[in-house]
């Protein structure tokens, strides 16, 4: 190990301002003020590392392991560049950096990527795309699931809008199993300059809302199509429901509409088999 | 109000044993010993008022409110039978009982009904009708989320095995939005004594699990389908996968499985369709 990662630094103090960035992670939000966030297991730490291999990706800064935990993720680390320096601690310590008790033994610090202009993300998009678009989805697990869900049925970019959360949130990624690592998205900017701006580059958008119009099994298949999800309380506001075409998905009557983050799942793979992106 | 329920009684401490099963209630598991349940929140509340219609239905035991919510969760207090009492108690004695900050204000104590045999529950049934099988669900947001898709979708009858959690603690009522206390239920037995009965009665039987043989696309209608999920870590064992017919939801390669209640959500909405249980 030592010879692979000459970075190994022992941290005997849970105050070491080494580790600052790790301190009391279970609701702090790092992402906002910072542009950093914390990336937690080997599955997501593995899809960080390889992140580094893009141009403009995301980033680790350093690396918090449990010692006796060393041997068995050495895979993980050396996935990372050798500068990334790793500091071990023993269980002690390292539950009292974090502020609980860190069964997964190990935490990365990492960093965003330079924000893009969306034209940008639109433009290097295949002929072919799904794409979800969130808007005022404020729910960190309802983020990172619709995350997930994205990336099982081949979504190829998620747009938020501003009044959306961050899903580089911890819950976030780790709800995502790491694909807010892997997906591309942008995040930011009203939903009607969205909008237009998914219209100009040739999508079909679809609002996705208990009160839609046509029926989910109904829509017709495009070859760029984008998936609209408003927050789970209030949905889609009316007056943008009014200037979109909008889709339902059916359910039994006189329940409360599907989670969002389901709801995603089922328009997501609907549309991937009407696009052919499943191989099935 | 007091001429309506006059079993309303005012609790000054947060120590009185008339609210003892209130106590502490964020992480106790109160049904496992004693067949009592919480249930929070106005919508779950009618949910459980409604059962009491019921012969050998859920029954509310006690009745827990926070002073300033009495007047506006009058309607549903006054759906519960006048013998149910409601304690009330200020804001710092009701956190203080339930020892985090109750926000929704309404906590009930119900009682599960006596348990009845499995055949009995699929005696039941109508001609045509869906079922969800759980096998090793332990995780109660999982558990929770399953209810409500089931219900969303018309299932019939959700059967647990033994080795599944109980749907009636708190969390999962919660996640489920007070459809544990809507949809038939079943909890016991084995798989294998589940799988038998269902056989019996009639029903086709579909395992769902990333190495399923089938498309779920391709899975024929029947009047009588059995939906079975696995726990989300290791899914179906491949011995019982070997002994009935297995289906797979299409995804993208690489990744990890679905979210457990994502994929029910999936093959239910297929399912209900199929069957003609959804309108559209």
């Amino acid at each position: 190990m030592s010879e692979t990662r000459p970075m190994q630094i022992r941290v005997e103090n849970a105050d070491d301002p080494a580790v600052a960035e790790f301190r009391d992670i279970r609701e702090r939000d790092l992402v906002g003020r910072t542009g950093r966030f914390i990336a937690e297991g080997t599955v997501v730490l593995n899809m960080l590392a390889a992140a580094h291999g893009q141009e403009n990706g995301f980033r680790a800064e350093k690396i918090l392991v449990l010692e006796n935990r060393l041997a068995g993720i050495a895979d993980t680390l050396n996935r990372f560049p050798e500068d990334v320096p790793v500091y071990t601690a023993s269980a002690a310590v390292i539950d009292a950096i974090a502020g609980f008790h860190l069964h997964r033994g190990v935490l990365a610090l990492g960093r965003k990527p330079e924000p893009r202009p969306l034209d940008e993300a639109l433009t290097r998009l295949p002929e072919r795309a799904l794409v979800t678009v969130l808007s005022g989805i404020s729910n960190h697990d309802n983020a990172g699931a619709i995350f997930r869900n994205s990336a099982a049925f081949g979504a190829s970019l998620i747009i938020l809008d501003e009044t959306s959360c961050d899903p580089l949130y911890r819950k976030a990624i780790r709800v995502s199993v790491g694909s807010v690592l892997t997906v591309p998205f942008h995040r930011g900017g009203s939903i009607d300059e969205i909008l237009m701006k998914l219209d100009r580059a040739g999508f079909a958008v679809w609002g996705l809302s208990p009160a839609g119009q046509h029926p989910l099994r109904d829509l017709p298949a495009s070859n760029r199509t984008a998936l609209l999800l408003g927050t789970e309380g209030q949905g889609l506001p009316s007056d943008l429901m009014a200037r979109i075409n909008t889709a339902r998905i059916a359910q039994m009557p006189g329940l409360d509409s599907l989670n969002v983050a389901t709801a995603a799942a089922l328009s997501l793979h609907e549309m991937a088999h009407r696009m052919g992106l499943l191989s099935e």
